[in-house]
């Protein structure tokens, strides 16, 4: 296709930061020149949370996207919202409502290739299950609007190093039985192919243990042995750089000082406990695995502070440039 | 008892970095002047200690505790060792052996009442268990030394937090059903009562959960809600001042902030993939539980390194401080 790659900023939940700090990116330099950015919102929402940040700029409204003529921002009007249904700091049916309903037209967009990729400002899951969300999460509402039938999963990243897990929210008990080969080879393909989507050719991934030191040799359990060490020999026989299973107290060590790309994990808090400590606040979720990349910044809505212009703006910026970088890549392709 | 408290200070491994670190240690201004330091082990391992990091600090040796007459450290012959037999940077058999007649003169020496304390410098496993050690570990061959009944654990600790586990070396599909409110409050009892014996008259005792988000109100496992719970509440009945569960990827962020002086952990990699990443190779162990307070630096030998005077001595130095205002307070009790 010709032209730059479009991508939908969406402004997440109306009564949070999400508006504030799309507002606050709107006005710096982060924006990818190689990228046309459509925030889709309800106009009055962006102009409040303009004003909140104190921004003067102008971010002309479009009807239609073949009305784009360049990269710079432009505004498509989302589902109408009225802002006094959307009082800042507070759980709002109606700015859940708006949310999903905004969902809906950006994928619709996205379906009908007139956009590339979308970045959606943070939500609230309370609000969204308020304006009618029946499902657990966003990724199960993207799954079911798309009519995707394939592999999809979280991969939560910071500006270094991404994470996909083999099992997410399951009580610890439940865990090893749900190790299998083809489970980890599916956690280790989505690693794999999210991070080339984002641009790295040739990730280097690193596959956790589930036991203590890896089980010592089969000494504290035998999962590394049997299923894991299994599919990253059958993940290297695809070409991925993978490799592992590595003590889980360690891996994510290694992958500090560089090692490594991305960590595949067994399960839920072997992940989050090492990603919280390196600065995953500040990170960012991949949608991984559909046919829209889709991302979003890894912190909340933050009603505690929202309304006040303090929000940071970083996750979000790198949110946009991840979902900039796959846009393109997918265009290109 | 009248007198400083006295610590016994053991070289650890002859081939590895121990010896170095503590000639190094004996070097600086590190030692407590409250505390009155005996090195134990072989003079001529100290002698070539001392070379290797340029010391010519005299260290008096004496033949019997009670010609101990101030502070300084002296040194105390440990049980011979020819220094041929214990090359720098390999696994010796007679360097293991050695260093389980050291623990065996110094636990004498303890349950004695001539020390109060003991802090060793890195043993290696390998050459332990060639020297006769058909015992787990350390600490297991401490219980059987010391004939002790109660209740033991390791703790691992940084400069400002301490780690206890309700589980350790087991696999973790074994974890969940050895979650049991006796264990957590054992757990949660060592934790207090090691803070307290290392000066801390009230530390502030972080609980973590078994599952994702602490089990999310029941819907990702049921663990929080009928075992950590109510042990937590048990604690706090008796006066120590333990909170949770909180969930694991949140309690270490607030205990790096200050709000925890130990979490509590339910397994291995709980703990330790936090520990890790907030420093623990520069931490300590302490084997806590025993009646007598024994320390010694989270790292290991680091053969790769020993004999050329750049191992770092800050875990020795932080592990000798524990063990010696641990072994203050015993003396004063």
């Amino acid at each position: 296709m010709s032209g730059p790659a479009r991508l939908g900023l969406l402004l997440g939940d109306a009564c949070g930061i999400g508006p504030e700090i799309v507002a606050k990116l709107l006005a710096s330099d982060a924006l990818d020149p190689e990228v046309a950015t459509v925030v889709i919102g309800e106009p009055r929402i962006l102009a409040r949370a303009q004003g909140i940040v104190d921004s003067a700029v102008e971010v002309p409204q479009i009807e239609r996207l073949d009305q784009l003529s360049g990269p710079g921002p432009v505004l498509l009007a989302g589902p109408p919202i009225d802002p006094e249904d959307a009082p800042i700091g507070e759980v709002s049916a109606v700015a859940g409502r708006a949310v999903l309903d905004t969902f809906r037209m950006a994928l619709g967009l996205a379906q009908a290739g007139e956009l590339d990729g979308l970045c959606f400002a943070p939500c609230n899951k309370q609000a969204m299950h308020q304006g009618g969300l029946d499902l657990e999460d966003e990724l199960r509402f993207f799954v079911q609007e798309l009519e995707f039938k394939g592999h999809v999963g979280e991969v939560n990243a910071t500006d270094a190093l991404a994470t996909t897990r083999v099992t997410s929210h399951v009580p610890l008990r439940a865990v090893a039985d749900l190790i299998t080969a083809d489970g980890v080879l599916r956690a280790i393909r989505l690693a794999r192919d999210t991070l080339q989507a984002a641009g790295k050719p040739h990730p280097r991934i690193g596959v956790a243990g589930l036991n203590p030191h890896a089980g010592d040799g089969g000494i504290f359990g035998r999962e590394e042995i049997e299923v894991i060490g299994p599919a990253v020999e059958r993940a290297r026989a695809e070409q991925i750089a993978a490799s592992g299973p590595y003590p889980s107290d360690t891996v994510f060590l290694r992958a500090r000082d560089g090692a490594f790309d991305a960590v595949v994990t067994m399960y839920h808090d072997q992940g989050q406990i090492a990603m919280k400590l390196l600065g995953f606040e500040r990170g960012i979720t991949i949608h991984a695995g559909l046919p829209i990349p889709i991302t979003t910044p890894a912190h909340g809505t933050a009603f505690d502070i929202a309304g006040r212009g303090i929000a940071r703006v970083d996750a979000l910026a790198q949110a946009c440039r991840t979902a900039g970088r796959m846009a393109l890549a997918r265009r290109r392709s």
